[in-house]
């Protein structure tokens, strides 16, 4: 069966441009993952009648329609009314809802408005999708075809979609049972070049491979490499995953850093834990980017002692002992590297300095930096040339090359 | 005359998830301080079918439909196409922007794929938009209606949007010829409060004012209050808001910290600059966080001398001469301000120290934040409680948190 699924996202704000409409973009991701087509979206603000027309719309191209916001206690949500004159039907209050509702304010201790209760009117002939905040979602049969209603908060949304409506859609349209996919995440190829590499994947995959790939460039988070796998019982699919994933990893060796929810700065973690060192980092166009990134990894307080942000010159030579001379060179992030490892007693150091912009500083052009390293007996360092001229972008890219540094020293130490 | 202005976002990518379409929301912002309605903003992938049927709704329920997007060289880009067949004319190849095309190529060097001189096929009767990039925007007369195209890359869609297609609609609104808008931010002031503080300014608007204002809660960057004015010349309208904004101050005083695009880094480097003082910072919980924010500010090295990362205990003690003890305290946030401001000979010097979560620490609870400042002879300590249990969102309020305390104590001195 064709199943085809549009989004409609509800709110005035999404349109005046005060909340940027992320959610449909999630729910397209997962209707792609899940290969349910999705070939409209649609934003309308808080009016019934347009509402109204466009879920009917929706309906008229698509067999299925999620819509997602609109669904809360003030009189702004309408979202409800409109999809039970859509089905033609009244709305009746559901009491086990209520119930729910009246219970979370009460352990929250605060008084509960009456309007909160509009959030248990459900139309007759759905069924409620269990709530994760305190309004449920709505699972609305329209003749053959469905309407899914949805709150705007996103976790409330992606608990609801990725729990229910995808599993629903999944077996309307007679898509094979489970799919799974994983992302691996790469650093140090160009996307034409990674695509080249992997290309004899992608052919075997053109050939009826039962795992499809995809693509994301995702700027200084590098390119993402999804796979997704399409079979009948989770054992199959995640089978097929591992196995493809071997064969890319073959290929593309350590420019993966991780999959799905690591980053560069947790997959150095790792690195570092295993080998029993602790890191420090000193600083200077970076600014604390790179400290920060690494506080962002749950747990880095077991291999992470701190930082120096050497931004003066000043701070180079008195703090970090670096000698008196140009300090965008290797000579600078060098002795930066040892200073802060020795300052702080950690095992390794790292240093960043270069030229962020927006003017060129002793003589080296904007994007110049210096990468270095003090890892055991070793103390390298690496210069690397960063396009553009955006400043923000500069400092992140050069974030993740060092934090790349490190990774490829601990693999091959 | 009524002008309503529908958005239609093209591309495969944007129903995919892959590309969230950020394009819609910045063009309704600029249609919302225009007085322009946007009841819709549609979504559809590159199929020539679904683009001729978006775009003639919208132009059946809308004056106005800016089509952004599919104006590239590939065989994917095909809105030239879409919109000649709703004006029922040909694409013809306009020989001045082939030159333009023809020229960009030579100066970069480059060889010219000869797909690339479909950007230059426009439709009879349309006008072009100067281009950025290679493309040209259109500008397409349909019946009394008009449809307009844009690139999807953002810098060049904003400058044709801004530069041509508001000032267009504005004239054929009849809207007052001129706008301006001021954003005003602000920081330390729960919505609501801020909502009823302003309330005599919102009444006076309401009674006829020249003036809209809109409130626009924005994270860790605060609650930015847009003023907008409508009036006959430019010299009208700058008056209106520089009245507007004396009286707003007026009610909030030092709550505001800057204007458009000040930051409160940005704000507070001002201050250090106008009083010859220099910074430091020493951070815990924030981990490089309150560093990087002050190295976006271009300038800061003025007066940015740079800081340290305690976030093992052991650095704070040895780095920075904190006295051991429990280091989320009042006392060890002091002691950092003061060690940090020392050893990097600045005059001032700031600290935070606390808990960012998942765990309570030292018995205190997720939130705890202490805010240190050594500033002249004083050296002082603020305690915060911050909600919730987002630990960037922990860390990313008391970075702000912490550069208004120096902002609000340097404009007491």
């Amino acid at each position: 069966v064709r199943v085809r699924c549009e989004v409609v996202a509800i709110g005035t704000e999404l349109l005046l441009g005060q909340v940027v409409d992320t959610n449909s973009s999630w729910i397209g991701e997962r209707l792609a993952e899940a290969g349910i087509d999705s070939h409209h979206q649609t934003k309308v603000g808080d009016n019934h009648e347009r509402i109204v027309a466009a879920i009917r719309l929706a309906l008229d191209r698509s067999e299925a329609v999620i819509v997602c916001g609109g669904l809360g206690p003030t009189q702004d949500d309408i979202t409800r009314e409109a999809i039970a004159e859509i089905m033609e039907v009244d709305l009746v209050r559901d009491d086990e809802i209520v119930a729910k509702v009246e219970a979370m304010f009460a352990r929250r201790g605060r008084p509960m408005a009456a309007n909160n209760l509009r959030q248990a009117d459900v139309p007759v002939g759905a069924t409620t999708i269990d709530q994760i905040g305190t309004a449920p979602g709505l699972l609305c049969p329209v003749g053959d075809k469905v309407v899914y209603a949805v709150p705007g908060v996103p976790y409330e949304m992606q608990e609801m979609v990725a729990g229910t409506i995808i599993p629903d859609l999944r077996r309307r349209s007679g898509v094979p049972a489970v799919i799974k996919s994983r992302v691996l995440r790469t650093w140090g190829m160009a996307e034409s070049t990674l695509a080249e590499v992997v290309a004899p994947r992608l052919d075997a995959m053109a050939d009826g491979g039962a795992v499809t790939y995809a693509f994301l460039a995702s700027g200084w988070e590098g390119i993402k490499l999804r796979l997704t796998a399409k079979a009948r019982t989770v054992d199959e699919a995640n089978g097929l995953i591992e196995a493809e994933d071997a064969e890319v990893r073959a290929l593309l060796g350590s420019v993966v850093f991780g999959v799905d929810d690591d980053t560069m700065e947790s997959a150095c973690g790792v690195l570092l834990e295993q080998r029993g060192l602790s890191l420090a980092v000193a600083e200077s166009m970076t600014g604390g980017m790179v400290a920060s990134r690494i506080v962002d990894v749950p747990g880095s307080s077991d291999w992470f002692r701190g930082g120096v942000v050497a931004y003066d010159s000043e701070v180079k030579f008195d703090v970090l002992g670096v000698r008196r001379g140009p300090v965008v060179s290797a000579d600078a992030a060098e002795e930066m590297a040892e200073g802060v490892r020795r300052l702080l007693k950690a095992d390794v150091g790292l240093s960043v300095t270069g030229v962020a912009g927006p003017a060129e500083q002793e003589g080296q052009p904007v994007g110049t930096a210096f990468l270095g390293i003090a890892l055991g007996e070793s103390v390298e360092s690496v210069q690397l040339q960063l396009g553009g001229n955006d400043r923000i972008r500069i400092r992140q890219f050069a974030t993740i090359s060092l934090m790349d540094q490190l990774r490829q020293r601990l693999l091959a130490g």
